[in-house]
């Protein structure tokens, strides 16, 4: 098992994924920038710890219930079949005990590091910003150090030679709300040495995530690969005028027993990333395209502040 | 209300909406060709009926469940927020008897619509045997009658004018266990009167399904224009190794909440039918392109059997 895990930087993942570290046993610490990360990290930190507690407080309710398995957070409670009030009682004064008494916050960034099993790069999404740490985290990092990068949308291979590690390097990707929607996407490039590549995937299961490899680079790791094109089609119906939103939402829950349909899971992520999305198509500005059809639609919508669910409207009008 | 309901065909399909019409209080005729047919038909409804009655005492269990409400067979029961046992139990007579003295079958065209509101062709996707039939029905089907193919294949234009009466023609495409996944996509073609249309439709809410007005043609309706794309985004992760089968589809369960995953739903749908799909895409047959890897592994699995859920073997393995 691992024991010391580090994650550089302190946004809405970075978080999420030292307190699922510190749940499950490890030793954890943040390095963040400055003082002012501090300031923005720490009630964030607060407000995960409630979420999760809470999460594991209501499912309480779930036990005994036929239908609930699907509703448990697996991240917190990996095994629901044999899941008692005892059980997530200790649970809950686990989770007290290590947010509490695992988790470290420092500045100093060899400090940060000089112990770790493994480093996570929890940073935003640019390019610079990441090769400017990897090449600060080379200058400290013990050399048995595995170093991941959480990014969603930058692949492993373009920072490798930066990292001065390409072999132990990698991608290792969590979702939002990782102690439920607890995937772990774990992508190699080229260089990363296969016994690494197993050694995260273990860690994967230690951190109560389900390990999902991925031999090859891939733009969008898998659930993207599956959502953009399912998403598009769904864009394309309404916006050729086939039929509307709310019905093809019905038609795919209905069809398929999900949850929520396209244009529900587009207000959750948000207009604006879809029409991003949408614009990267090649015939985006082609007059009379499909694709330059969808664009526009949606640009109506983000310019009458439609963008998702965050803002009360997208698809659809939120409390 | 529609009060007589004639469906032309008794097959999987064809069955199923003869006893939903029935259920819902219609006077349901089947056409059938011949003594033969009514041989193969006959199991057929036994079989559905049993189906609708079991799931509907099999719902008594779910009551007062508070995650229930997804699980109930809304064709059967639309309104589980307020069902009982009692209700249920009433259901279940009603249905007995309806099955009993709503149903009719004939050999003879002629008088199976003779008073019909509705004539819902439900015979299998031959386009010459569908045009023979729709001449036939031109000569003795009264003027007001609506017609509705179930075709979930073909286009309503294609049959419009050999029907004799464009203006009152369209689809309307039901799917499997009916009861459950109730959807009714309504699809009109460009000579489709409105107000057949949006009678259509309310006919679909009597019948407990959900109506999904399709406004313009298209291949594939709503639901299968959102599967074929997001299916083929699983089988291109596949193909090209970037991950394993059983990894994409817990990417998508835990990312999404669905039920299923691509995987599992092509090993219901059956690879043979994912392969047809595949093939027509336009580079399947280009040596080195991924629509080529597709089928060419696709193919591999269908020759050794592995075709899916009914044949015990797909992606998955079934008992």
């Amino acid at each position: 098992m691992m024991k010391h895990v580090t994650v550089i930087g302190g946004g809405v993942l970075g978080t999420q994924i030292g307190l699922m570290g510190a749940y499950t046993g490890h030793q954890v610490t943040f390095w963040l920038r400055s003082e002012s990360s501090i300031g923005r990290t720490q009630p964030k930190l607060e407000r995960y710890k409630k979420m999760m507690i809470d999460e594991l407080e209501r499912s309480k309710q779930l036990i005994g219930n036929p239908l609930a398995a699907a509703y448990f957070p697996k991240g917190l409670i990996p095994d629901p079949a044999n899941i008692t009030v005892a059980k997530i009682d200790a649970s809950i004064e686990t989770a007290r005990q290590r947010f509490e008494e695992q988790i470290e916050i420092t500045l100093d960034l060899a400090e940060a590091v000089k112990e770790a099993d493994i480093v996570i790069e929890a940073m935003s999404e640019d390019p610079a910003q990441k090769k400017q740490i990897y090449e600060r985290l080379k200058a400290v990092m013990p050399a048995k150090t595995i170093l991941c990068t959480n990014s969603s949308t930058l692949l492993p291979s373009q920072f490798a030679e930066a990292t001065g590690r390409p072999e132990k390097y990698l991608s290792m990707h969590f979702a939002n709300q990782i102690w439920r929607f607890n995937t772990a996407e774990i992508m190699k490039h080229e260089k990363t040495d296969e016994a690494v590549f197993n050694t995260v995937i273990q860690f994967a299961e230690e951190l109560n995530m389900v390990p999902i490899p991925i031999y090859k680079e891939q733009p969008g790791y898998v659930l993207n690969s599956l959502l953009v094109p399912y998403l598009s089609a769904a864009q394309q119906l309404w916006a050729v005028g086939i039929a509307d939103p709310e019905k093809i939402d019905q038609t795919w829950k209905i069809g398929t027993g999900a949850p929520k349909g396209p244009f529900e899971i587009i207000d959750v992520v948000g207009l604006e990333t879809v029409y991003n999305i949408a614009k990267r198509q090649p015939q985006a500005e082609t007059e009379g395209t499909i694709p330059n059809q969808i664009t526009k639609l949606l640009k109506e919508k983000i310019e009458k502040g439609e963008t998702g669910i965050h803002a009360g409207k997208g698809f659809y009008t939120y409390e």
